[in-house]
């Protein structure tokens, strides 16, 4: 895995960049309801699912999001590190068989209140399906080095 | 999995539950790195992690809240559903062999603003390790049904 | 995951209760042919099993057991033990698809030979399909404190 | 894998095989819990366990009898079916690291009692770990066609 | 697992076996692009594939070599040890559900040029489908004791 | 995943790339053996292990093999497909917390014969521990188009 530097200054207020896709199987969500032990019968009973609303299983919105997040995934910063998210919200259920990938934009740039020599970079998730519709979206927080610092 | 309505009006603020420990192994992490395709070598590269400031892999944040929130799911609510987070921050760095559980407490109430039938709950989450440390908080937004709606 | 005292003179014979249900995927086989190194072809040979009497995959019977059991985790209770099993049988085939789940029930109690404190609680289980069908007993027996003793 | 027709006059009494060995792994008793949703904390919590009588955590019985079980899984006898087991008793707790194999002796040989042209088989299976002392105990019942039948 | 002696005389030019089949399942797939960190769209994003020449999903070269080196596992030989393969060649494309066994032919036999009291043994493994196609051949060596050495 | 045409002119003999790291562990180990079967004791009986020469538990070959190709999964290159490995050699043996990462020498290129279009690439993979010793080496052989052709 690469590592690059990469500044507050070089984040570009709606810069852009698609990952790839990955395919959500029946697979990942058994292997996720053993993860986090959330065996809720959305997830893993597709006899009950066929009894309700929403008809088949779907995958867990930690999943979802996990998957989503894993996928922006490419090279390391040594200068940002990841402090957390805002607005995570479920758009639209993820089914067995769809394709998810993450669109991810910089959304916002603000100076850091206490530390003049960093900033506070958005990066605005949206995790979209195969038919294009948006199934998740999140804001991911960066606190990144200032180049001059 | 038993299921129980549990409308608006019976969520108080203020009210708390405290889930079960999980142990995260290094097995989760590997599981999880696996799931998401997020081989950052913070995760998954423990000669790398020697060499740098942390000094030991960390388990990815999206396994840490996945985790944390699915030792909440404990009985299913068929009068609510979850629609997102807010204020999801990693607060401190899991280990391998830390043991983590989740404190949820009934933090805000308010009406919906467009369906009079229907609120919004939301329960902070708190993610707590071995040493009583909180390492992970969010906010988890439920759409409730009002009993008398 | 709560803890509740039950203790031997809380069991009432013919008390009864429902888990929640699981469905056993492919992904199940085939984590449990790697867990247990069964690599029977009835579980993971799709092609030889289209040439056998059954046609297609069936679980192995440690997996039905497994999750038959497993669903029935849902307290700990600290004053009682599980120590074995009697007359587990297979009923029935359970194949890819098939969702499972369990009923208890409270079929004997007597007390321990040696030990006045303590009683044995016998839980008969029936793992059962969708269908309704059953295709798994077992006999649990706990071995309970006695709670004036 | 290998089959061979094993007709029930070729099971004689107190004939054994000794398999080959298995260590469980902290990763065994991950994904078994992930695989059977039992999250007792006697399994995943290495902090509760600490805290209680056991001191560490311990392999879930089904998944020493799931690997006692699958490490007899050697060849395919296409005249014998397993249809179940007796006196499955745990006998001594399974600790992360302990390695494991089966000793399974033909303990009991029965004539059906309503076909003439089968037999029960019983083989006894003992699981033993690396101090030599037996952690596990089961009868595996098979009905086997005779040969002359 | 049975351990038995096998000579570098033992091995005859031409000798032969099959093992048992295994069906390469989207779960195997799944696991195996987590094992190893490639998600190339190839093999974990089906509606990539779906608009390339190949169609859909097929499984990793490395998941079908080390499924099909696995299926040979059979006894454990303490007078050789393997220590490569030549000519790894993909011959064509195993898909979701196909099911592959293999078949080891002992192709050569010669000396060690250096140690007169070992010689090279060389399996030549096919890789084959359900339908009977080659998908994979590799040649296995083996370094093996001469019996009278 | 990125994708880039990459021809047959532009891979220079002795350019060199090097992946990042990835901790062998007692869960991948695990996996491994569950995906392939290999349940041999070299990898899977810690008992074993400790009565025998090497002491304790090794990765299985192909393990080692599918994770150091999988790290050098990095971008789609839509003009060249792999079609196998020569000289694939065991080197070290891999323990239980090794890190292990892959240095891709680009070290031979030809002609096609039959093809004009086409040209033979290989990359020699050496995949290295934490201690710098190189555990297994193999030449990958790429089928790459040419630019001008």
């Amino acid at each position: 895995m690469d590592e690059q530097a990469y500044y507050f200054e070089d984040y570009q207020l709606g810069d852009t960049r698609t990952t790839g896709g990955k395919t959500i199987t029946e697979a990942d969500i058994v292997i996720h309801a053993g993860q986090t032990g959330d065996f809720f019968p959305h997830h893993v009973d597709a006899d009950w699912c066929e009894k309700h609303d929403f008809g088949q299983r779907i995958a867990h919105g930690t999943l979802t999001f996990s998957v989503g997040v894993g996928l922006t995934a490419s090279f390391i910063n040594p200068v940002a590190f990841s402090y957390g998210y805002d607005h995570l919200r479920f758009v639209k259920p993820v089914y067995i068989g769809d394709t998810i990938h993450t669109v991810v934009t910089i959304s916002d740039k603000k100076d850091h209140k206490k530390h003049a020599d960093k900033g506070i970079v958005t990066e605005h998730l949206e995790i979209i399906n195969q038919k294009g519709e948006t199934v998740m979206v999140a804001d991911h927080l960066l606190m990144c080095q200032k180049r001059d610092a």
